[in-house]
Parts: structure tokens; sequence; C-alpha cells
């Protein structure tokens, strides 16, 4: 997708063939910095501490974090390992890292099975906006709340939620997008920074704001992404999720989640069984540096919510849209 | 309630008896700092930029605003339409004008007349905390989610949601407050300040995470105050709060918005004929002085929506706690 109307991915190959750069998340957008990452303690770190963040770019940043990891002699369980431990709820960290051990045991160099991990992606993203498309009217705007980002910079490119999106504004179709805030790490602005890029109409809000707009009528459309989905249908994905999924449900607004396959757990029994993880009070404590909530007042910080099928209209694939529960139908190889 | 060890109202007559000192809660909780007005104008601005705010303190504080007024001679017409102009939401800053216009009317004093505005509403909270006592349990900690601030600073003394937090603290009762941040402005911190004034523990989260903490079963109880109740029990209320109300009815947690009569509207007809303030962008784009969200972004920022009566378990008014639909049989004198 375009930065400053250059086409980038949010990874790529650096120069040197044997390190990898990397759109800074933490700066933007408020300053765009590229970071080159030729270590794995640096992969690793860019990981834990949200340089590169979105599930999808996660599992990606930590294929060729393996690649490198091999590269300085590093055997590949303990990379595995490193790796795996810097988040604990999006599932594409453990599949990636499960892919560079098959491929690698299969005789695929590292590098090459990074790359294939990133264009998988690409294209899997890509049909995921394609598919999306069928979601938007051709003779009005399409008001559009998301929440989060799931947009080109959680992913390698074009992203999940905004996909459909990027696919409709290609196409002549009107959109105009609400963007959550989404604290307490107002990934918000990084939505609305990329829609910006490509002339997409938006408009940011408070996390608070979009059930109101929902009663009011103005919002036609929700799209979120997921860290983790069951193959019930029910999606892990930021906190606040299931708050407008509520809404959406009370208003009479479909709710989609877009998702990647390489996001759905197919083994977990229960939603209620998804680790979710408790980050920083910190991330809430202090905004671009700033104290906003004093240090004298405790705070907790969950990241994650899960939305319950029954409030999701369907599920936005690389493959189709499927109801909640005939995901399976659309992976008949994973039927059970 | 207790600011530094010392017993305080928000709004307390000053020294000379002809203007009044007022808790600043734009600079709170990282300063405690006491505004004197002693003009119109300065009551206007300070009810406007949100020095004082809070539903009941923005009544009393407008009725000290007449008093002042007619000291340097405006007329009270004049004085009623520019205090009337400062905030379109909250109904109790048109009741305090009226009864102001009353009392004047059949010859009450019009600083006597404020005073006993003020005198009644600490009365009434105090009586909204003794009555809500009713929904905390005696024997385990009550684990209660409030949104915004609904507290003493909000009122002249007690609060409204908060009051029967305090009885139930003083009671002996053991509670913990979950506290929504409340973005845009960040009441949150203002609540978490005033509960700490008190020694009730209590834990700031972001406004997006309540919802799964009543999914896991971390909140026993929701309770919130009103900017504007119908007869019939709908509650507008800071933006965000519909949210609340329908993730507490998902997941059957009783759900309460704590009604001082004078912010009960008897005649409007419909919740959506509400009027809903739509306030600056620059709430939302700046936190204490910081740029959040780049100026490159278009925001709004509408700053309350409607609880329908279908999610509000019951109201908790001066005269005891009513279900949606029986407001009228607390009040028989508004019967219609």
């Amino acid at each position: 997708m375009k930065v400053d109307g250059r086409w980038r991915r949010t990874i790529e190959l650096a120069d040197d063939r044997r390190s990898v750069i990397v759109l800074d998340q933490q700066r933007l957008p408020f300053e765009v910095r590229w970071l080159r990452l030729a270590e794995l303690a640096e992969v690793a770190r860019a990981i834990r501490d949200m340089h590169v963040r979105g599930a999808p770019l996660i599992g990606a940043t930590a294929a060729y974090g393996v690649a490198i990891a091999l590269d300085h002699g590093i055997a590949l369980p303990a990379a595995c390992a490193e790796l795996a431990a810097t988040r604990p709820t999006a599932v594409n960290l453990a599949w990636a890292l499960g892919e560079m051990r098959r491929a690698i045991a299969a005789g695929e160099g590292a590098w090459a099975a990074a790359a294939r991990i990133a264009d998988a992606d690409v294209a899997c993203c890509e049909a995921i906006g394609t598919h999306g498309l069928a979601l938007f009217a051709r003779d009005r705007v399409n008001r559009v709340l998301t929440h989060c980002n799931a947009g080109w910079l959680a992913t390698v490119d074009w992203g999940t939620a905004l996909a459909p999106i990027y696919k409709a504004h290609e196409a002549g179709i009107r959109v105009h997008v609400w963007v959550d805030e989404t604290r307490p790490r107002n990934q918000g602005v990084l939505t609305a920074w990329e829609l910006a890029q490509h002339g997409v109409p938006h408009t940011v809000i408070a996390d608070n704001a979009g059930g109101h707009l929902m009663q009011r009528g103005e919002v036609d459309l929700c799209i979120v992404g997921t860290d983790r989905t069951t193959a019930a249908g029910d999606v892990c994905n930021k906190i606040g999720t299931y708050l407008k999924a509520l809404a959406a449900r009370d208003c009479g607004v479909p709710f989609y989640a877009a998702v990647p396959s390489s996001s759905i757990d197919w083994t977990i029994a229960s939603p209620d069984a998804i680790p979710i993880e408790q980050r920083s009070g910190d991330e809430l404590r202090f905004v671009r540096g700033v104290e906003v909530i004093p240090a004298a007042s405790p705070v907790a910080n969950p990241a994650f919510d899960v939305t319950p099928h029954r409030l999701v209209t369907g599920l936005v694939t690389e493959r189709g849209i499927a109801a909640p529960g005939e995901l399976r139908a659309l992976f008949p190889e994973r039927a059970s």
C-alpha cells in the first residue's frame, strides 16, 4: 500500500538480504520511521514492544525472525521459543513459527519460507478484500465503523478489516469510515493515517461514541479484525470490540469480522479458554509520554475481549464470507 | 466531602458573600485549585468550559450566577439567557434557572434562593445514597462499575452515582469500583481522585474494558449518573453509557442510574428528542495539552448518549428506587 505516495510493505527484505526493514508503528502517525531488524533479540523486541503489531504482521515478522536467528547460529527451537514468548494472544505467531519449523524440516530455506509466508499473507488479505466487496452498496455512501487497526499496517499489505474498504474505494464505491480511537494504545490514529494515505474519507471518534452513532442510524456496517477466532466463530479482538458488536446487534447493524484462516484456532473448545493478555497499566496511564492517569490511581489493562458468535453476522475469509457456524464448510480440510 | 482531609463542598459562598468559590475541575486531579467567580461572565465561562461540571453542580452554579448577575445590575431575563446557553443537554440548568425566577418572583432573595438550591442538592444526593444502600451485599466485596464522574465533584456534595458507594463505605460494606476512563475528557480520573480522598478501593480501566470484565463475572453492579432522564426511564448520560448498559444486560449485571428528580424531564415525549451536545473535536484531539490525534484526521465528538429504559434495572432517586416505568409512582405530583 502507499506510504507518502510510494508503494511499500510493512515488512521488506533489506538490501543486505540478511535483515528486514519494518515500518515503526510506535511513532506513527506522528513520525514515519523505518526500523532495521538484524538480530533475533531485535525482532523479539519489535514484536513485544509493538513496533510491529497486528496478528498477521506479527506472524510474518516472527518468520523472518527465525531466518535471522538461524543465520546467527541460534538453534531453531531456541529461536521459536523466544519469538513465541513475545505476545500470548495472537494465534498467527504460533502458526507462523510452526510453518517455519515444517518448511525447514522439509528442506526449504528459512529466508525463502519467510518470504513465502509474507507473500501468502498479502494474497490472503487481498482475497479478503475482494470477497468483502459484497458488503458494500454501490448506490450510496457506505458508513463503516471499525475498531483498532486491522489495516495494511497490521498485515504485510492490504489489511484484513480494511482490505474490503480499499477494494471498494478502488472500485469507485463511496465509503466513509468511523474510526474508533481504541484506547489505551490509540491504534485508531494508525487506521486514520493509512486511510488518509489512500484518500479514504474517515472520522476519528472516541470508543464511547460508536453505540450512539448506531442508535442514530449513522453506521451501515461494522468490520473489525481478529487476533484469534474459534471454529464456532467467536471473535477475539482488541478490547472493546464486544461492546460494538452488542450495539450493532441492538441497532440492526451488520457486524463482520475479517478473518484470515491463519487466525482461526480450530482446536480451542471454548472462547473462555482464549488467554487474554493483561498488558502494562502504563499503556493506559501515559499517552505520548504524558501522564493522563495519576500514579496514585490503580489501573487494569486487559488487551482483548471475545465477541460471542451469536453477535457476529459473518466472517470474511480469503475463501469467502461464512456465517459463524459455517466456517468449517469453507475450510473442509479442517472439518473434524 | 473530603478534599485533602478537609470537609468541603464543590461550590461555597466566598467570605465577601457576593461571590462563590468553586473547585476547579479542569486541573483536577493533577492540581487542586479553587476558583473565585464574581461576575456573570465568569460563571458562564466556568460552566461552558467545564471548570464546574456535572448536571446538579451546573444547576447550583447557575443559581449563584443569577444572584451574582442581579448584584451587578444585570436583568434577570438576560442573566438567565446567558446561563441557559452555556450547556444544552443538562436539564438541571434549566430547572435551576426556572426555580430562581420563581423564587425571585415570590420575593425570596436571590442569594438565599441559590443557597437553598445548593442545600437541597446536598440533601437530595444524600438521600440517593441512603436509598442506594439497598443495592449492596453485606457479605462480600461489591464490585461496581461506573462511567464518567457522577460523584460529589458533579454535585454540591455526596454525588449521585457515587453517593450509595460512599454510604456503603461509611457503613463498613466492602466496595471496589471499576472506574471508566471516560474519553474524551477523562472524567474517570476525577472519580478515581474523589474515591481516593475517601479511601474507597478502585481501579481505572479503559472505556473498552468494562464489557470484558462483565463477561468474566468481575462486575456485580453498574451505577451511572444522568444528565437527563425521561419519565419513561430513558437515561441520557455521558457518551458510552449505552454500551455499558448493553453489556450489563448481556451479562446479567444489574444496571442502575442515580437520578435526582431535578434531572427528570417529565415533558419530553421521546428520548430521540433529547438534544445531544456535539462538543469540540479538540477534546478528543488533545489530552493535557498533548496532541493525541493528528490535526490531519477529522474527528467527531458527540458528548452524550441515551440508554433506553429497557436496559435499565432501576433508577435510584431521592425518594427511593423505581423501575423505569414506575418513576411517576414515586413522584405522584408529576403524574400526568
